[in-house]
């Protein structure tokens, strides 16, 4: 399983004193690229040669909550969704203890420079590779 | 329908030039809360009495995307999800042909300063009006 | 002098319970861009012509805290720095009494298409016209 | 001398495809923050005991921009601007060749629950240590 190891910065935290919900996104995301790294993607060569990783839906179960200083990891797992489309399955675990903070399912897409969804290599060879 | 109008800030866009997924949850955040103000809720002071207002799922379907400058609204409607949970329904409709950008359904719970959850009358007093 | 209106978003508060230092660099940033189209110019038409607006330096004097639900104007008036510089003199001002939340001096230059300042026609227009 | 190391998060970046600058205070805040965990100070804890840390004043200078990936340290060290203020001299640097990205000067102050600036013995401490 691909995951990413992060802490909590206090700056993420909101006036309920835990990690605002807008910021679990943002955590996803940076998981996400760099798993797309980890595939040899490199997100912002491929943006600028006009070709776009975008999410179409993202579902998001909220478990527990991230405080200041809180380590976590943040976890990775590619599915196929449909011919085209892709699942980006992640969980939020707390260390030590890795209890469930967040559970995520993210459906994206490659869109080519005129903006058509294509079958993207990368991900195909992961899904080989996996099956 | 209750809504609020924003306006995209460049900060809030990315590398790909468009707003990030994640800034779209404080988007639908701020309507909320504003929501909540018209309902005579002020979610600083619930927090600040130990009353916290959280979210335990979140669905986004990502329709299109806003640029710098676009105007758009966040409409909020409530529904009642089960006995101590209450569904936010929301869309993102871009300016001026009410285009479809974002649609969610955010489920929420208030909780107790003991962490339980508990049935919260100003949302209820919307559903039985809206009844 | 040219302002923006704005309102806090709870969002944007931080575990003080009060705006995060680095959302007044959104802030005044945003009242930049604003003031930007004013001139009648857009900051992301620039930027995709390969036209770099930077800042080189900021300074900032925090004097109070905003809060959530806090509505405040944010200042800008347009100064010459040096010959390539131009200097951003802002003010955050809250409402309804204008009791100043803080002052900055943003300093900034045009980049053209290979990296080098460059002598902004628009902002030379703003200067002559104030002068 | 304190750093702290990071890594730029693809979120981050601007429709300029580079950090933006609102990023660097939360970047130096970091930084700063796990400076006070190096001296014994929780800064969620002392907040929520009501003494709060907060800046008055803030100067940066940007020297080069930060790209997606790019590895930086953050550096800190605390010197003393008077009896009750405390100056954090920072500095961005990039890797792998200790490039300067940005210094800053951030002063900032203790207060107490009253909300009066006080003598705070973890900075003295540190300040003695250094002399």
């Amino acid at each position: 399983m691909f995951s990413v190891s992060m802490q909590v910065r206090d700056y993420e935290c909101d006036l309920q004193g835990v990690v605002n919900n807008a910021v679990y996104l943002n955590y996803l995301e940076h998981a996400r690229h760099q798993f797309l790294q980890h595939l040899g993607v490199d997100f912002a060569q491929y943006t600028a040669q006009g070709v776009h990783l975008m999410l179409v839906r993202c579902e998001l179960d909220f478990k527990a909550s991230l405080r200041p200083n809180d380590r976590f990891d943040v976890e990775v797992a590619l599915q196929r969704e449909s011919r085209l489309k892709y699942a980006f399955v992640q969980r939020i675990v707390r260390h030590p203890d890795q209890s469930l903070v967040a559970q995520a399912r993210a459906i994206g897409v490659a869109l080519n420079p005129q903006g058509k969804p294509f079958v993207f290599m990368p991900f195909e060879a992961d899904l080989t590779a996996e099956g």
